[in-house]
This record gives C-alpha cells, sequence and structure tokens, in this order.
C-alpha cells in the first residue's frame, strides 16, 4: 500500500513509520520534517498536501498537540491550542483526505487514554480525545466508496516516561512499537468506526 | 437550594425547571428569555452573569447547539459553531462558574445520545458530546472545595419528535421530563464525574 504518515518525526510517528515500512511505501509528513511539510491546523496546507501526494491507501496521523496544566489557570485560549491541533488537525485531514483515498482506504487518527481515564492537568487533552473518539464514531458511517477510519487510543508511551512519567502515577507505561501495531490493525483490517486502546 | 439554570426556554430547559422548581430556587437564564440575558459563547458574559446571581449551590446547563448537515458539505467553520456554543459554552460555565458554588456546589451539563450513538448529519454533534463527556470526566478530579460535575446525554426527546423524529430512525424518544429527572441525580445526589444516559 501507499501510505501517508502525518507525525512521523515524533516518538510515536518513528514507531508507526517502523512498523508500517517494513510491508509498505510510507511518505511522511511532518511541519518542519519529513519528505512534505505541512501543518494539520491549515485546512489549506492539508489539502496542498495530498495534492502533493496523489492517491493513496491510507491516511495515519500521530501528530496533534495539547495544552497541560493547572485546572485553576485554564482558559478558553489554553483549550483553543488543542482543539486547533489535535482536534480539529485531524478533522481537517478526513475533510481534505477522503477524495485522495482510494475506494476503502482509511483513516487512522490518535487520541488517548486521558478521554477514559483523567490525570491532573490534563482536562485539556481528555476533552481533545474524546470528541475525536466520537467523531470517528460518526465519521465511519458517514465516509463514501467504502472508506473507513478508525483511532487508536495509547496510554502514556515507556519512550516518554522521562518527561512525562510523573503525571501519569500508576499508569503502565507501554512501548511505542507496541502501540504501533494497531495502526496495522487499521490501516490492514477491515474494520471501522472502532477505538484501538492500547492500555 | 439556589440553582442557576441556562437555557430555561428551550424543550429540555422548560422541564428541568418545572422538575428543579418543585423543590428548590431556580433562576432562568437565556440569551433572550429568563430573568437574566446572557450568552454562554463569552465568557464575560458567564462572568457577568454569575456576579448577578450571587452565590449558588448548583449550575444546571440545557443551553448550546450545533450544525446538523450533510457529511459532504461540512467544514471547519461548521464544526465551529458546537465548538463556540455547545462546548466551550459550557466550559465557560465551569471555568467562570466555581468561584460561584458553594463548597460540594455542582454543575450539571447536557451532552447527548450521539457520542455513542451516531446518526447521518451528525457529526459535529457526536464530537461536541464527545468532547462534554471526556471534559466532565477530567473536571471532576480537578475542582477544589468538593465542587462536582456531571453531564446528561438525552436521546431525541419526544417533544422534538416532529422536527428532529426522522433523522432518529429507530431511536426510542424520551419525555423531557423524564430526561429532567436525571439533573435532579446530579443536583441533589453526591456523585461526581458521571455520565447520565437517558436512553
Amino acid at each position: 500500500m501507499k501510505i501517508v504518515l502525518i507525525g512521523a518525526g515524533g516518538t510515536l510517528g518513528r514507531a508507526i513509520l517502523a512498523e508500517l515500512s517494513a510491508r509498505h511505501t510510507v511518505i511522511s509528513v511532518g511541519r518542519n520534517s519529513g519528505q512534505f511539510h505541512h501543518d494539520i491546523r491549515d485546512l489549506q496546507s492539508v489539502r496542498a498536501l495530498f495534492q502533493e501526494t496523489g492517491k493513496v491507501d491510507a491516511i495515519v496521523n500521530a501528530a496533534g498537540s495539547v495544552h497541560f496544566g493547572a485546572w485553576n489557570e485554564l482558559t478558553p485560549e489554553k483549550f483553543d491550542i488543542g482543539l486547533r491541533d489535535k482536534l480539529m488537525g485531524q478533522v481537517n485531514l478526513v475533510l481534505a483526505g477522503q477524495n485522495t483515498l482510494m475506494d476503502g482506504g482509511s483513516f487512522t487518527l490518535t487520541s488517548g487514554i486521558l478521554s477514559d481515564d483523567p490525570i491532573q492537568f490534563g482536562a485539556c487533552a481528555s476533552l481533545v480525545n474524546g470528541a475525536l473518539e466520537s467523531f470517528v464514531r460518526a465519521a465511519a458511517i458517514e465516509l463514501p466508496r467504502g472508506l473507513r477510519i478508525n483511532v487508536v487510543s495509547p496510554t502514556v508511551l515507556r519512550e516518554s516516561m522521562h518527561d512525562y512519567g510523573p503525571f501519569f502515577p500508576g499508569y503502565q507505561p507501554v512501548a511505542a512499537a507496541e502501540v504501533a501495531i494497531a495502526y496495522t490493525k487499521s490501516v490492514e483490517g477491515r474494520q471501522t468506526g472502532q477505538i484501538y486502546k492500547v492500555w
């Protein structure tokens, strides 16, 4: 298959690239790294990306940031960071990418454990992850031509424990390579509308 | 108790008003109706509301709109309607209202069945409802002074079947008065971080 992977330079993205490139041609995309440089927050940039890639079999996203921080310092502007980036960035990929996918092709988005299992400082991430999971359920029944969409919900990555471990007390980390396997299930399988929890 | 009810003029709001005013003093708020007129999309307007009401025991919201429409006509701007109104409007109520609540007081927000059980034309609503439910789980572990937060997720209302029935094929409608009982559970009970599904 020919697969576009956005966020290929991150900790999770690199593991997905290793997982998928063993069997597929993967086009890596990042804001500042990879074969193509695009910003998912900008629908025009996403449209330009798919004009450059041409038709593909799968679009996989591992990009998207949100604000983490103290509850009593949260503002609408801090929520907006995640709404524009991790949430609408991934929605932009779906809105703009559906004409680029071959019949039966797939989107695989990324949410995260905090939609179900919250931590202190993580309210913006919880909100965005919950939105993504319900969006995927809805998009799955709307997409034309047998197009599919799933979302992978990872827990904290083992590789990120040095930076994020203290924020996830009692959470069992998972290696990025193990999370990456869930993307293969979405891309190579036939399911749609699923939330693959890796935790 | 002294309770602020936003969206008191809507189909669901009127039923919640009838349910809660039997035992409590309810201050009704709406964009253009009720005792106070405020717009939850505007954080400054929400702050002004709580300066007018003074301390209360519960804040209940039944307001908030989203775009419904054809999948192939969706744009970021159409998602933005619900992000600004039903989603961030309710987040604004929580951010601004926490200092107005008495110790142990509660927020009760409103999501909807489409977070779990999507319909055609409902992707924006699904996204917003999922965001609200995960936000409530997160806020419940962050709120100070024993403040509580829950969300009621109604299915389609019996009273709305004339307008919305065709969009909900095979969905069993529930009377607004029955949905309203869930708000009593949140306000008068002691639970927090819960999603009360009325379907």
